[in-house]
């Protein structure tokens, strides 16, 4: 694609050769002929002078940086080259098939355009929609729901009664709809099942990580919010309600019935306790663990428990001038016993 | 089923009409015709009198709070519930078959009334018992036995010589038996494999969530007791001796030997160092880390490392008061430096 | 096998009979006839002398302590042991076939003497190595390359273009080459995916556990290197270089650009922010949290944040202390209170 015809999807400027055809994207150090990069950060400039790219993608204001050189000049380059990249390197295509070692439920219905791979198994009145790719080894329940210009890798796997929205991809090894982990004790020490008989619902638009869990709710439903983006291996408890434009890194585990309100950042190996409510725009960092019930406030959260970041980094410092502490502390306590010999000699 | 049968059941009684018929259980807010709900906290009594449930389960004693509706009156509502639950909503059933795409060693046994799924495959001399539901993508190895009642949700995993009692619920993606994780060095460096030629067995009435995996032992044998439930990403090192009624939530790491007795409950992302043992029915905090060789006697632990709850509230309690004890270091320091010019006056 | 020829392999010496033939490995209490076992730690020097195994493993020096037996005597026992294990439990061998419901693009290379299971599926240009073992439900994408004399235990995933070297052992349901979690975001809040296109790299004689995950650069490669041992559920995020014989135990989480150098060894549950660097024979505790950006020197690391193993007792130790702190605290207001006094009175 040419230069001239990236900058008018991405409504930048060109400088330089507009003519210039672009076939892939890479970094700075690897980018040569035909290769479109992107630099941002100061630190990098040197290395983007240095670059054998065809074509730099770089902000407002840092052509002069880069003479003799044919820019593309936006607001974002990072966000730019992530929009070149989906444009040249779209995700592989299928053509519209049923592979003949898939099984297919009489009554589900397959989208003309869907592609359905090898050793796939869909259940009775599922339904596939268009343009949706349903890599191999992938298993579909009963009445389960996957819209449009989906994803599913391989081994994915959907149990009865969940639906998906549109353009969501689910990476391999994703698990949707398994039993919550709710059980109630007998007199005898036994766990009775607490009814999961509730369901996933994934909006439109979802990434959902490698091996991730999101559970069925007990009754109701679970779920993911439009446009959410979650890492690999994180699980998701019974009826939680996750919002919009949320982010979730990886190995983060929230149990049931938490809420996580439009565009929260969750870092990685987070654990929330039951029934906590992370309001809208909360920042909270890796390894944290939010205990039950708890309200998650807009701002930075840091530590376990959580409390504010500034407040974690102030508690940090008073506890790294503990041997300070336990010095003055020495200190004083000679100090009054030489004041005390002192007024016994007066 | 009519309200009366269930209440013979659940050894309840009935107030109002015993004959009404119950398809479903719900939510007391979505409760309609024909539901089934529960109130047991007093919090939620308004809107248990609000909802339109067909019958309500309420415990001894609070029947009047309820006037004009058809109770089901019983000592624990939350586990007649769960009973009652189980009772309307079974897994759903499968007829006994074997799918034309599973494929089967000839020396494998299913009994006649299980059911194998599409893709699947056993090996040879595995056993799989009556009433069994073995669901699409399941590998089973060899010298496999897989008990009665059992279900083994898609793409389960059980290595060579793996054993599971009956009644066993295994999620999507469980994998039990692979190698341990267990290596000798030479004087090169090189990492060589401890042999991890032991087992795996799981005894009746086990439920194993979603992507969780047990690793065989070196020598020996890993072992989950009866009636004990694993949530979702629970990770079991080889030659753990796991009891009866043990309750481990998602996420949470066990390495190797590590014995937990029976009736211990062990919240989420909790980590094990090798050689620990939690004794009878100790309880174990999320996130807590338990280090190597440590006992945890029984009661409620908490932190990293661990320790009793009181304990570490109380350590809590003190680093929230280090701002404070540093203030009143200065103090104490300026009040000395005042006795000290007093003095010197004198 | 006899002893005489297991102790030529090993470069050690028999004591007793060396005709002897040894069937299978065993630990030292279940151990019998034709088993052979091991004893390096004092203290089961006793249960060794009770054992009986046909062949003990012992080290120089301690042949006195088991008269009568046959002993192997060796410089490590433990890896004596290790490496006898490996010659008789050779990893199940599979006869090299195709089986006939595996789905093998054209244009893949499958090596003469490869095996390759049921229900597995193979894409285009993919090439798998001889004496390579394929199991059931695996699935390789396009231009995948696996070497020779490698494992893949059942439903482990590849995605296209993944690389992976010989000797091999990929454990249930790992899943390498996943896009890694990177989005720009952009004004409407919308999170725009940062290109996904590198590659994974594994070299030779790499070992990883059930369920990890490997994720794809964004650009270049991610890589695992020679010797490398991963435990079950480890994440790796995108662009990480993993040296050689590094050792991560489970649920470890590796963010994105993380370097690792050879010969580290790393516990299980750390979380490391992206771009941090562990040194070259680093060792970190589990559960330690490392900060984005942190270069983590040789030595013993531990706590979340990271901080040398020394320094974190003595911080612990510190805070053990500090309800002894307040006490003395306490004390001595007291005693500047009755100086004051005193000074007063004079």
């Amino acid at each position: 694609m040419r230069v001239m015809y990236l900058a008018e999807m991405l409504g930048g400027r060109v400088v330089g050769e507009g003519l210039r055809r672009i076939f892939k994207i890479a970094d700075l150090e690897h980018a040569g002929k035909y290769d479109i990069a992107y630099v941002d950060d100061e630190k990098f400039f040197a290395a983007a002078a240095e670059s054998k790219a065809w074509c730099l993608i770089v902000r407002e204001g840092v052509e002069d940086k880069f003479p003799d050189r044919t820019l593309l000049v936006v607001k974002n380059p990072k966000l730019a080259f992530a929009r070149v990249g989906s444009t040249l390197s779209p995700p592989s295509h299928r053509e519209p098939a049923i592979h003949p070692t898939a099984v297919v439920a009489e009554t589900a219905t397959i989208a003309p355009r869907a592609y359905v791979g090898p050793q796939v198994c869909i259940g009775d009145n599922t339904k596939v929609g268009d343009f949706t790719r349903i890599d191999a080894g992938v298993v579909l329940g009963s009445n389960v729901t996957v819209g449009d210009f989906c994803v599913l890798h391989p081994n994915v796997v959907l149990y009865d009664n969940v639906s998906i929205g549109s353009s969501v991809i689910l990476h391999a090894g994703v698990c949707l709809g398994a039993d919550g982990f709710g059980y109630v004790r007998d007199d005898q020490g036994y766990y009775w099942k607490f009814p999961q008989v509730g369901t996933v619902v994934i909006e439109d638009d979802v990434e959902i990580g490698a091996h991730s869990c999101v559970d069925r709710a007990a009754l109701g439903r679970t779920r993911i919010g439009k446009g959410t983006r979650l890492d690999n291996m994180v699980h998701v408890g019974h009826n939680c309600d996750i919002g919009e434009r949320v982010v979730i890194a990886a190995q983060t585990g929230i149990s049931g019935s938490v809420v996580i309100e439009d565009d929260a950042v969750i870092g990685g190996q987070v654990g929330f306790g039951d029934h906590t409510r992370v309001q809208k725009g909360a920042v909270i960092g890796s390894k944290a663990g939010v205990l039950p019930g708890k309200i998650v406030r807009p701002g930075v959260w840091w530590g376990i428990p959580v409390q504010p970041l500034d407040q974690y980094k102030r508690m940090n410092a008073h506890m790294n001038r503990l041997p300070e502490m336990r010095e003055q502390l020495k200190r004083l306590e000679a100090e009054i016993e030489e004041l005390k010999k002192r007024i016994k000699r007066d």
